[in-house]
């Protein structure tokens, strides 16, 4: 079965608003086995509307569309349904009655435009509304389907999970599964590349992402039943996972979480001492809930006279540069040591270009990791001068938290 | 002048992905005077691409394709492009040479797949793209252009700013000016009511926005140059600007930067000590460009023990809880002191619940700032238990921001 949504609404269109509705018809289509092909967004204008109706009619078995079913003069949805099929709007007297009964229940006196909202063709169901007064359309022909929601999200979560979802779940027979694999330290072409004879597969496909200095790859079943689609996916993400090392986790484990959960499972501790990433890694592993049991706390060390006085830094790595590997490693046992904790990350390195940055060093960037028994490590990185400063920062942090990564799994 | 946007990526049709370049291309085609009449999103399919295409050059003046020029066989953008035109696809030496001068600086193997990322066809300009390996398209016919960027949120901005965005506002002609006030401290219901007679005008418009834990207020005005514009909305932002002490900054000068121009103006420097925000206050000061002028760096006290060796923090404060107006005091004060800067801010908090907070205490943060001639300010605040981690991180951070800035104004 092949969808389509179709979105109203000027407000969309002039970036007011962002299509959320769009994103959960889109996630639960694919949870009831609905193959979605076209996401198409208008204004509130007639002609166009209808064009849109009709083609999306043709193509599609599925039409899902959200959107002006207000009461307003530019609410045309309804009416763009109606010439659609051909049909005047006529009065329902149980729609009416229900609007009258939410003006009553809610103390406000109706206005005559309300009344707009107990209008439609002859030949369409309406979809009843437990939480306003814009009840939305269903009609079929030809095989086709037609349902019209609210463009208010949470009417229309409503209507879709009592009225919507379980008529079109028993119309498909089929759900899907999903489930993201993240890796990093590897390029989407290269993992691509290693994964080639899974990407051709049809049940479960495997399809790769990039995400923000990382890579995704997302397997997908569809079957009768969640137990037949996980039994379908187990073999390929068995083989997924054993990726070593760049596969990390699963889902909502970021790095910042995979890395803490190694951390905790070996009741260890990190602290970290940052320069250009001015406490952004910090920042990212205590965003995580339960951080507090690995991380100790850290260092922004954006003056040079910090890294000495409180990190320790000596003038003998400082003499190698400030973006040096050897301030890079002091920083990393300086906050081991200061803080107090079995791990230590530094990260020293030129975020902009700009006044005081060497001949050749612009986005330079070094990392070190300095652990319990003595082990170090330590690596560098340049970004282009086009990055922005945010994108450097946080890209930084994904570079250090994998390095850190590889000496917690040594 | 009538666009269409066309988004590619079978991500979207699953709702993996929220589509924020489709709202972000609106919100900039209305900033340019180019009324934006459908939005379009298909998945990773050559066939439907090539008809979405031809049907988007039929109907829109201008077309806005995001997505699908990734190295991998599921992109195919470039592919649809060279279909719709009827040509073959091309090696084009330039975009070789960028892509390989980007694995160069990066350090990491090219696989083959990366090439792919240099063919065109011979008709089309290329898009450069500063932050990575996927160049766009641009082409004209019959006066209708097409402009093709990838899906990737930061390299599109980029590349829309610098490349697309004044091409763009030269055709469009008449154009929209629009400047965007900032305000903190003050609810966006009361600001609306201290500017009603405002928000009634029609050229210039004033519109509220609930920014993230502050007000914006946006004055748009329509002319034929944009000098006519700014002499429209120059009367009302004066106004506006004059809603002491809310009123910090427009357009991109956001919080952080706002505290630190009245910082470089009076040549002081800031040191941060962070328990609950975990070093987001830090990295927000140093995500400005020339923050190094005046943020010295910080400590992140995430464990208690930091607080008192690093920071100082007296047990006698520590008596009060380590969430506490004395605890917070003496962690500013400690910042000042330890780091050698003129200006300290002291935030401790509980972020989330969980063990170990005392009844009643949960989401409470206290906040203090201490300056150069002995001045001090604190204050509380408290967030609800639904409140996400990372929501609560930024907002404290907002209000911290806020409280030194008053003490810089005082």
């Amino acid at each position: 079965m092949r969808a389509e949504i179709l979105c109203i609404g000027t407000e969309l269109l002039i970036g007011q608003t962002v299509n959320t509705n769009a994103t959960f018809l889109a996630r639960e289509l694919a949870a009831v086995g609905i193959d979605l092909l076209w996401v198409t967004t208008i204004g509130d204008n007639l002609g166009r509307m209808v064009e849109a109706i009709a083609t999306a009619m043709a193509r599609a078995d599925v039409v899902l569309l959200s959107g002006g079913l207000g009461p307003t003069a530019d609410d045309l949805t309804v009416e763009g349904i109606a010439r659609y099929l051909g049909e005047p709007l006529e009065e329902r007297p149980d729609v009416r009655a229900h609007i009258e009964a939410i003006f009553r229940k809610r103390n406000r006196p109706l206005a005559a435009s309300n009344y707009k909202q107990a209008l439609f063709p002859a030949s369409v169901d309406t979809i009843p509304n437990p939480a306003g007064t814009a009840c939305g359309v269903y009609l079929e022909r030809n095989g086709h389907v037609l349902m019209a929601f609210p463009g208010v999200p949470v009417e229309l979560h409503e209507m879709w999970k009592h009225w919507a979802r379980p008529r079109l779940a028993a119309r498909a027979g089929a759900i899907i599964q999903s489930t993201l694999l993240r890796y990093v330290g590897i390029g989407e072409a290269a993992l691509a590349e290693r994964v080639a004879h899974l990407l051709e597969g049809h049940n479960p496909t495997v399809a790769p992402y990039a995400g923000d200095w990382e890579v995704h790859l997302r397997v997908t079943a569809k079957a009768a039943t969640a137990l037949e689609a996980e039994a379908l996916m187990a073999p390929v993400i068995r083989e997924l996972e054993a990726i070593t090392p760049y596969y990390y986790g699963r889902d909502l484990e970021n790095l910042p979480a995979a890395v803490g959960r190694l951390l905790a499972s070996r009741e260890e501790r990190v602290a970290t001492a940052e320069s250009c990433t001015g406490g952004l890694l910090a920042s990212r592993l205590t965003d995580v809930s339960g951080s507090s049991n690995y991380t100790i706390g850290g260092v922004v060390a954006y003056d040079v006279r910090i890294k000495k006085d409180v990190l320790g830094v000596s003038d003998a790595a400082l003499a190698h540069g400030v973006v040096s590997e050897a301030v890079a490693r002091e920083m990393a046992q300086g906050a081991r040591r200061v803080l107090g904790a079995q791990w230590g990350v530094g990260i020293t390195g030129y975020a902009g270009g700009g006044e005081g940055v060497p001949e050749g060093d612009a986005g330079l960037v070094w990392y070190a990791v300095a652990g319990p028994d003595g082990q170090e490590a330590a690596e560098s990185s340049r970004f282009g001068e086009g990055t922005p400063r945010e994108t450097a920062k946080f890209r930084a942090t994904q570079t250090a938290l994998a390095l850190l990564r590889g000496q917690l799994l040594r």
